[in-house]
């Protein structure tokens, strides 16, 4: 294979998978990455821990700048670096130095397009005030911590029961700001179910977080300095120091897009199983491009660091002249709210309704370990299988510690097309300090059998 | 069906949980255990921790006790009532009652042989002095555990390096006993591997542990009182107020055997796949009988709680009319020696190559969480799988907080016939409190690729 020059939009999770993956294989090739932000490899995860304090240094949340990527890996690293045009016939991209404001193109052999996701930002009247934020990139967790840096905000308004409004909330508290998180659902946590959210909401509002369901961001109204200080939605007013959005996120497709290129149903570019896009030597890879859902059958929008960085190392070792598949993704998401622990994977019931598959499934309240050894905490499963054969379709966990990671032998059981029955026969693992002799997703399991 | 009278000897896991199967489907059929010890159902696993003080209170292992049984499930559970022959032409088996020492026959429909496992003693010269314990039933438990009580011992030899062995030093350093651990191999754990030992034999020797390996029991003196006094190797001589064995355990086969039935390789009971022993209407459970292990593809011996568990449910079903198949074992095992965590399922490299399956391994170092995570601590996980197909046939675990139990997804990993591959792209859940953003496994399963 004659060497060839790789360009890649975008270098974090993704692109930088891509890029090493490259490296390693093929010391000749010419790697240039141009990423807007002034970072390159963080983890996007950490933040809420560095603004909850629990992660003292920033830099800590870097894997490698772009420094070591030059020097150490011979990858062109250009932070800064905004491309704000492909042209596949061409094979060419046209960049923005953010530094200089000067305009360049660079050619490429193979483009990868790893631009990510942004947070939606409501478009709603004040969103655009001092004092509103939405977590993304390194750099926007940077300013949100600087900002309680200097203006020590007593309050805070969460807007959005998701991962990042549940995890921000955590962070919040332990900067000893009350928090109050308002969701226009009427329970957090939408990826799993009812029954399993109100755990999450009895531990939230038990830790001081004020929980508002059901109430939708109207308007965000400023001081005189221009700093957001009151928030309205469709059924109350509350003052605030400060407003966290986290509102969700969308795939970065505008480049994509003005190229041409194919987009899924939930607007990321459209990949096959070896990461192309529908145009030749153009790839996409991580947050903005599609992943394929092995329950849904289908191309879906999922953002997520594991996720990014699977699909960056396929796109690489494709590109690179080698073969590999990404094998798709059943939902998994973990998280936790202080010290308790949330998993969840495949479908949720209320998925699963959707899509018209008739299902059985079940909850049950157990202990992380054998009842009898101390200190042990609840842990409640859901287990979710198809009614005709029982094949296990989604799995969530609410509990102390060892709970939600137990989550990994569903989301294998799902891989395998397992049913309640293998799973409940599965020589998982036993010792009082770990589990009951039936392990809990094996409880679940055998009341579904 | 015909309403039926099943008999079962032995009231622990393996038998109560056929018994209680059996209630559940048949409220009409006559149910009778006799079990010779004087407890029912108890968790033998959490005799190491009820030792240590960890686990206050003896009752609480005991799951259900003999009048719950009769009272609330009509199941007659005679405890202190010995099995002494089974008559299976006649469909009979005679009794001992232990506390009158009268004999007297019960004859059955179908007969459960759930005996368990009795620890293996070594054949030495002191071996029944006072002072000299081995676990096996909580009455053996118990025993010990008065011991420490009236003759507070200062020093302890522990004999065997396995499960039990391990578990008991934990427990005996929290009763501020200096312990003595010797075991005739060169390294301890060795269903692990040598490099997954060493860890331990650290952690071990840095909480106090005089490890001495390599050094085989010879003999045990006593005091004039009959108390052992001093446990002489092959190698040294070390005084001691208190000996534990830990050297293994056989199957309870003796009546079995008496009756005509036939073995498995290791000595266990032969059952097929739905617990039916080789004689008509007599089944077997629990760990006297034997296992299939689904990468050795034969019946083992394997003594586990979990396996007991299963196989009793299996057995209470098929014996009640309905339809249940045992789906193998792979050798999971998992326990922990005080913070450090130790998993291991599939073969070991040292089994592997004993077969003669041609291997690929690696043992990989790594953090439980996110590198960055404060409280982060070291995790190793060996993976093992065959040079051919890259099929996972192995892993072994040591490491900190939430490590082991990961244990789980490779034996579903197993079970599922993934390779190195498979593992590596499985949607497996990450936030920087659980893992990195490749859970270890991940790392592992990619080392192999």
């Amino acid at each position: 294979m004659q060497n060839q020059k790789i360009v890649i939009i975008g270098g974090d999770a993704a692109g930088m998978s891509a890029a090493s993956k490259i490296r390693r294989e093929l010391p000749e090739w010419e790697i240039v990455v141009f990423e807007k932000s002034p970072h390159t490899s963080y983890s996007a995860c950490g933040i809420p821990y560095f603004i909850g304090g629990v992660v003292e240094d920033k830099e800590s949340l870097i894997a490698r700048s772009p420094e070591t990527f030059i020097q150490k890996y011979n990858i062109k690293a250009h932070v800064m670096h905004e491309v704000i045009q492909i042209d596949t016939a061409g094979k060419k991209v046209l960049i923005n130095d953010l530094n200089s404001s000067k305009s360049f193109t660079e050619t490429y052999d193979q483009l990868l397009i790893a631009t990510g996701a942004s947070p939606a930002i409501p478009e709603i009247e004040g969103i655009n005030a001092k004092g509103v934020f939405s977590l993304s990139t390194l750099q926007s967790g940077i300013e949100l911590f600087n900002f309680i840096e200097r203006h020590t905000p007593k309050t805070a308004v969460i807007v959005g029961g998701g991962y990042i409004g549940i995890e921000v909330a955590e962070a919040l508290l332990q900067r000893k700001i009350q928090v109050t998180l308002i969701d226009r659902a009427s329970y957090i946590m939408e990826t799993l179910d009812r029954e399993m959210s109100e755990e999450i909401c009895r531990t939230m509002t038990d830790a001081g977080v004020d929980l508002r369901l059901g109430e939708s961001l109207k308007e965000i109204l400023s001081s005189e300095k221009g700093y957001a200080s009151l928030v309205k939605t469709n059924i109350s007013e509350i003052k605030t120091d400060l407003v966290v959005l986290g509102t969700g996120v969308k795939p970065n497709t505008q480049l994509a897009r003005d190229a041409g290129l194919k987009l899924s149903e939930g607007g990321a570019i459209l990949v096959n199983n070896k990461m192309q896009t529908s145009i030749k030597d153009v790839w996409a890879a991580g947050d903005c491009a599609s992943s394929y859902h092995i329950l849904k059958d289908e191309e879906v929008f999922i953002a997520l660091g594991t996720i990014a960085n699977k699909q960056g190392l396929v796109a690489g070792t494709n590109m690179g002249g080698g073969e590999m598949f990404f094998q798709g993704v059943c939902g998994t998401a973990i998280t936790k709210f202080n010290d308790l622990e949330i998993s969840r994977t495949g479908l949720s019931e209320t998925e699963a309704k959707k899509m018209g598959i008739e299902i059985v499934s079940n909850t049950i309240s157990t202990t992380n370990y054998a009842a009898y050894y101390p200190g042990n905490e609840s842990l409640k499963i859901k287990l979710i299988a198809k009614k005709k054969d029982k094949e296990i379709i989604g799995g969530q966990i609410v509990g102390g510690k060892g709970s939600a990671k137990r989550i990994d032998t569903i989301v294998a059981a799902i891989k395998a097309k397992m049913n309640v029955y293998d799973l409940a026969m599965l020589d998982l693992s036993y010792a009082p300090p770990f589990s009951g002799v039936w392990d809990p997703l094996q409880i679940a399991a055998r009341t579904l059998m």
